[in-house]
Order: C-alpha cells, then structure tokens, then sequence
C-alpha cells in the first residue's frame, strides 16, 4: 500500500522538477523504512505475549540493565540465576495443584488395596471426590497424600509412572494436556532470559521428581535445575541392581520459608530476579531482594476468569494474601496482571 | 635440524639426478611433516599431563564413543553428566581431609567459648593436636566435629569464613594453597569433558558450603553442581533482612550409599561417568554403572609415597579396600595409578 500510494503521488506529480520528485522517493523510503522498522521490531519483541505497560517494561528494563557492560548494575552470565515458581506462576493450579490431582488418580487406582484409606483423612473425602472437604485438613495434609500415594516403587518405576500419566491426562476445564495449561507469556519471558544469558531455575513446592520428568520438554528446564519438594529415598540392590526406592517420609517440603533454604542447598546463589503468585512464594522474593545490586521480584495476580481464574486472599490454592500484595507494592515487586498484562494465556493449541 | 640435515644432504648429493634430488627433498618435506604433525598431536592433546596407557585410553575411548553422532554410543550433550568424588580423587586429602584442617582451625579459635571441649571427644584429642586420637571415633565423629565447629553464623558469613581461610591456608607436606594440591591430570580431565559438551559435577563427602566458595575458579564447577554433604539452616529475619542461618544439625552425609541418592535429589539424571578413589564412591560408581550404554566408572588409585601418597585398605582416610578393588577388576573400571598415569601431580607452582 505504501509503496502503491508512493508511485501514484509520482504519477500525479509529473510537472514537479526533479529535486522534488528526489524528495518524495526519499521520503517515501523513509516512511517504508519505518514500516520495515516496526515489523521487525514487533517480530524481535522476545516478549509478543505481553502487552505494553508496568510488567513488560520491568521486565525489559532490569534485563537491558544487569546485561548491559560497563554499566554500574551489570551481573556476570555466571550469576544471573533467576528463580521460577511453578503452580499458578508457570502452569495453572486451580481447580487443585496438578500434582494432586496425579494423585488422586493414583489413589483411586491404588484404593482397593489399601482399605484402611476409608477411615482416614484426606483420603476418605478425596475417594468419594470432596475435594473441599479433603482440603479441610489444610496444604500440609496434602502434601502427605501425595507423598503417600507416590512411595514404594524405585524412582525409575515412578518417572514412568509420572511420564504415563502426563502424556494423557487433561485439565478438566481447558480438555489440554496440564503441559499445555502453561502461560504463554511466562514461556516466553524464560526464552527471554536464557537468550540473556540466565540461568533458569525452578522453586517449587511441587515434588521435585513430579516435575523433572516433562519440565525440559515443556519449559527448557533441565532435571538439575529443579528444586522442589521431595520424599526420602534409599539405596539398595534390586534384582542385583543398585535401586533408590521411594520412601513413605517427607524429606523436604520447598515452600514458604524454605524456598530460601532450598535455593540454598540446591543453587548455592542467590537469585537476582524470582517470580511467583503466592504467599508460598514471599520468602524467595524476600531472599532475592535482599542481595546488592539490581533485582527483580515479580508476581502473577490471577484476575483473569474469564481466560483463566479470579482467586486471591480467599484461596487456599495458591493464596494472594492482601499482606503479600501490601509488601509488593511497598517493595516495588511489580504484581502481573493476567487480565491485563497478557494477550494470552496458553499456547496455540497442538492438536 | 631437520631442515639443516636435508641442506647438507643436498649439498653432498649435488652429483645426482634431479629426479633423486626432488625424491630427497620430497623425503625431507615428509619427515618435516610427521614432526610437525607430532608437534600439533602432543599440543591439542587435551590431556597432556597422562601417561600413554591403559587408563588415559580408556577415557579417551569413552569420549570418543559417546560424543560420535550416529553411533550406537552417542549420547545427546544433556545427558552427558560426569560425577567427580573430591576429596583424593581431585584434591589431596593425606594428612587429613582439608575442611578437617579447616575445621581444626576454627576450634582453636573457638576453644576458648566452648570450654566443655576439654572433656569431649573429638574435640579434647584435636585440641591437643592428637589426630590419631581423634580419629578413633570414626569418620562419622569427624563430621560433627566438622558441623559443630560450622553453625552459629549465616550462610554469607561462613561464605566469608572459608575464602578467607583458603586463601592464606598451606599443605603442611607442599607448603602451597590446598587449592594448588589439586590435581593437574583431573583438570584436564575436567576441562576435557567440559569442551565435549558434558556438565561436570561434584559429588563429595565434603561440606557443600566448604566447597563451593572455591571449586567455581579452581575447578571450573559452578555452585549448583556441586553436591556433598549439609547441615541445615534456618530462614530468620536479622537486622530486618532475612537470612539462613546454620544449625548445628546435619542435614545430609554425601557419601558411600548417600551419594546416589544426593545424585538423584540434586541432579536428577543418572551419569554416565564417575570418578572417586575410595570405599565412600563404590555405590555412586555402581549407580552410574547401572544405567544403560556406555559407562565410564574410574578409580583413582593413590600408589606414589614420592610425589604424593600412598595409601589404601588400611588407611582411615580415603580407604581403598580389597573389596573395592576386587570390584572394579570384576567390573572393568580401570584404576588410575597415580604413579604410572600421571606426568604430574599439581599445577605448576603459582609463585
């Protein structure tokens, strides 16, 4: 259209001496090279998903920063680790924590052998499919389910388990794979930041051999930058074969004040930039902005529910408590706005 | 030489044939070339301070093997983990294991806050210098010596703790930084592998915050792929910012049937190489071997009183029993003798 628009003015201005007519094919190009600029500016916005505006633009901002020689704030590649939450920061976790409703799944399929599960909570309510009053005994009895249900067998036997049930299961509302309820715009800021010379991490309270089985496939997360949650394990000779079988007992649960303690042991860095969506996630913020040097803390706000899901203080997945968001906005931690920030949620669909 | 040989040669044969002539200088020109292609081979050898033989072939075999793309072998570069023991497997550990020394030293700084040390084992023997006697409680005594002396203070102050003492710390045998007691075949090794598109992790005994300050320039390994043993911590607020604090409680002992098992929490993927030299690396040696394709499972063998030391079923530190032994000639992992592979033994001196 542009270039139709420029021959057209040419035709009608045939009487014009040449120095005009130069300066209308130049002008011309100028107006063409503008429109060359934006459209390779909008294919090279490593960030399309997001749309202009606080978040984008913090995000943006601290990576040209940290990035930048020379520059007072510049992190060496080599310290430039930044941490992710999983549930409800990479993935959806309502209507319940993917990884609990694996095993529920596992439960149901394990049930007959263990009656005693009929007189014991959550077990007695998850069987008969109340979720609510399962959720009654609070995160922490959850989390023993799930350990419970995910013990027994080595670990190879539960990453086959694990990968079996990913590869087929679906979210009840989005009918896609869980690996395909994961954000859009969050896939992209990871890309974002590895292009950048970052080394993406998770921290999740999520069990960390839930999540390495898919997370290189799905986020570009190797298993050795997986933190999590995890169950004990024990060494011993199989069919004549060395063997870690999973144990019934909680080793270490990675949430609240001990995403900290997890970076810790499993990093040994400190972060310089850290997200998450909930008051699980506080403590890690808290640890990555107390180190010198620039930093960034963001967090999701889930206000979408249309797209996605409204949920906050009154959740008890993944709470937003109006004590977190009053430390974000006193911290500068910019708070995400799905409604808002994003101009999707999920990627395109596979099938 | 060579060149003024092939002039003389030249000059005496003046009476010949030019087609002889050109045959002389062609030969000359040939033997010119093998010497140079000597040269290039012993210059890009990446592993220049072993001896030809059955060991430096073996890994270079392996190497070979796992990175030729289309072969049965090949194994993709995200795959390709490698597992080093530390402690006499990369660095000296006669007289003592160095966080031992480093340890010592801090009790005797201590000593005078705590004095029920008097009356206590091991610390009575070590404050009076008596390492036999301190021995005698194990290697399980010795490791909470090590805590105990270790907790109290946060994780950057202990960060602080251990710089400081390694960098002004000697061998009392080599008179050199500990960080010079390294040894040099094993960084080539390290470096070998790295340019072959492995990750080169540690799994140690050792404390995984003694290690880490150091092991990144000395090494090459960053933080996160150093595993070993811990105690825990404790996320707490002081001077309104937060912090982890050490607790004079063990977290975990990397080591014997704990190393595959701190393999699998913080790694999360079998490797396909491991290299130790005592009884506390067999299991994570079987472990490695019990994957499938090809394996690379070697034992550095301590055989030279002269250069280094020799040491191994009868000795407390770093016992390489005839069980172990009898193993890797039954399973073919080569054993490296100290005296036999290696050129060299440390670095050249810094000074």
């Amino acid at each position: 259209m542009l270039l139709s628009n420029l021959f057209s003015n040419l035709a009608m201005d045939k009487s014009r001496d040449f120095g005009a007519i130069s300066n209308l094919i130049l002008s011309g190009f100028a107006v063409l090279a503008l429109a060359l600029a934006a459209t390779i500016a909008r294919a090279q916005d490593p960030l399309p998903s997001w749309n202009d505006g606080p978040a984008k633009q913090a995000i943006v901002n601290f990576v040209a920063k940290v990035t930048k020689e020379g520059s007072s704030d510049f992190v060496q590649p080599a310290e430039r680790v930044a941490a992710f939450d999983n549930d409800g920061t990479l993935w959806a976790e309502q209507p319940m924590y993917v990884q609990f409703m694996f095993a529920l799944d596992r439960a149901n399929g394990l049930a007959p052998q263990h009656l005693e599960w009929k007189d014991k909570e959550p077990f007695a309510s998850l069987l008969k499919g109340d979720l609510k009053g399962a959720l009654a005994g609070g995160e922490r009895a959850m989390e023993e389910f799930v350990m419970a249900t995910h013990s027994g067998m080595t670990t190879e036997e539960y990453e086959r388990i694990v990968k079996d049930w990913i590869a087929t299961a679906k979210h009840p509302r989005f009918k896609r794979p869980y690996t395909e309820c994961v954000y859009q715009p969050m896939l992209e800021l990871l890309a974002y930041l590895r292009a950048k010379g970052f080394k993406t991490f998770i921290v999740s309270g999520g069990s960390i051999e839930f999540m390495r089985p898919w997370m290189e496939r799905v986020y570009g997360i190797p298993p050795e930058q997986v933190v999590g949650s995890s169950i004990k394990t024990k060494f011993e000779m199989r069919d004549g074969k060395p063997a870690l079988v999973r144990l019934p007992e909680i080793n270490f649960i990675d949430d609240k004040e001990n995403k900290p303690i997890g970076i810790n042991e499993h990093i040994g860095r400190r972060p310089i930039a850290a997200f998450g969506n909930s008051d699980g996630d506080r403590q890690m913020l808290e640890w990555t902005g107390a180190g010198g040097g620039a930093r960034l803390m963001m967090l999701v706000h889930h206000d979408d529910a249309v797209r996605e899901y409204a949920y906050g203080a009154e959740s008890r997945i993944g709470t937003f408590s109006d004590a977190l968001m009053a430390e974000a906005k006193k911290n500068g931690w910019p708070v995400i706005s799905m409604k808002d920030d994003w101009k999707t949620i999920f990627p395109p669909d596979k099938r």
